[in-house]
């Protein structure tokens, strides 16, 4: 891994607890609106499951691309519905605070001591669906060091589509193998590989509750398989 | 200044003394191609006033956006052969590592502690002309601690279209009046202020050398006028 200069993130799932923050703040929603008979981890999955047939509106080119705090908001209507809330009668403030949910999620314990250890010698950055507003808050409220903001909102692309990946090393000015994407799910690792950047995983066994079956083992050939981010940083060397 | 949330800044000039930065490359690049009667720092001012020019092809819409780093190597290119130097003759590395000089410029005295101290209640971002890899690199090597890398590679606009402003507010979400620029350049916030922003200017009386006879004084009704950036985040709270 001498030749990679870049460590690029994962964010929800990888770099933070995205179910247990929303839920947390899920719960807080449904009491002031009385629907506390609302489990908040199912809302969390629910909300969570339309994430991704939302970004593929943008990537098959359906709608123009559009940041993921719209995404998330339009996504946040359709479950309260679900659940049975009537919508235009909670505060427009209400529903930007929850929407804001995805701007105050907790990283996994070993995340901090991990990135400041290889940003000495490496630059690291989040490559996150997620856009800038986002990854800032997140950041600043957790102490994330990242060099910059990467992801969506700069290449104008959702992964796993490759202007995902290539935009971002050509950003970079970097070489694709000089750029490592480190996540916990194999289908993004697969696709950056396919665009020849290098690969890390690192498990997050609990990120979808105490019944994940999925990622919990590598399943590709990646540069890396690490046990946490300060195991990857010991690696990165 | 209560109501702002970030300090977004101007980089050449106001955060790096581009002058002698690029000067300090030049020279030893004249000196491997034995043209050291070659003025270092008339260079650098002749390659630096290519620099509006060739971003106002982009501005007009003449050209699609082009990232900085590839406006400055078409530029550099002009000015070799301006000084009578056979530029086919060069080594490409030469010429990648002359341009790479606005990749390596040296922060004035008092940036890295006032902006380590308005970090702490604000968020910190470059807001240049110059792409990502510029400012990641200038500061992975000058330690200088931004929250996100903004700027014209973000807006897909240069500065001082007002696009450039407004994208930029928008990435935040939030309130022009909450995101406060910061420029050595009356310009910049001239048009920073027409679009609603917050504005606060920090002379930098040798930019230009010592012969400088602009921008040694505001020239507006800026919100903050600050000595340096340790003033600045003073002033800020």
């Amino acid at each position: 891994m001498q030749h990679v200069k870049a460590y690029c993130f994962d964010v929800f799932g990888t770099v933070v607890n995205w179910r247990e923050g929303v839920a947390r703040d899920a719960r807080t929603f449904f009491e002031k609106y009385g629907a506390t008979h609302c489990d908040a981890h199912e809302f969390a999955d629910r909300w969570r499951s339309l994430y991704q047939p939302a970004m593929q509106a943008c990537r098959s080119g359906a709608r123009p691309f559009v940041r993921l705090d719209i995404l998330h908001r339009e996504n946040l209507e359709t479950v309260l519905n679900e659940y049975g809330l009537d919508v235009p009668a909670i505060a427009e403030a209400d529903l930007t605070e929850l929407n804001r949910a995805w701007h105050r999620l907790d990283p996994w314990p070993d995340v901090v001591e991990g990135l400041t250890r290889l940003k000495q010698r490496h630059i690291i950055a989040p490559a996150s669906n997620g856009n800038i507003a986002i990854m800032v808050d997140i950041a600043k409220r957790a102490g994330l060091p990242w060099d910059a903001i990467l992801g969506a909102e700069v290449t104008q692309a959702y992964k796993p589509a490759p202007d995902a990946y290539t935009r971002m090393t050509e950003v970079l000015d970097l070489q694709p193998r000089e750029v490592c994407m480190v996540a916990a799910h194999n289908d993004d690792l697969e696709a950056a590989q396919a665009c020849g950047l290098s690969t890390a995983f690192v498990a997050r066994p609990s990120e979808h509750g105490p019944g994940q079956t999925t990622n919990l083992e590598p399943s590709g050939q990646w540069d890396v398989i690490a046990s946490d981010f300060i195991d990857l940083a010991r690696r990165a060397g």
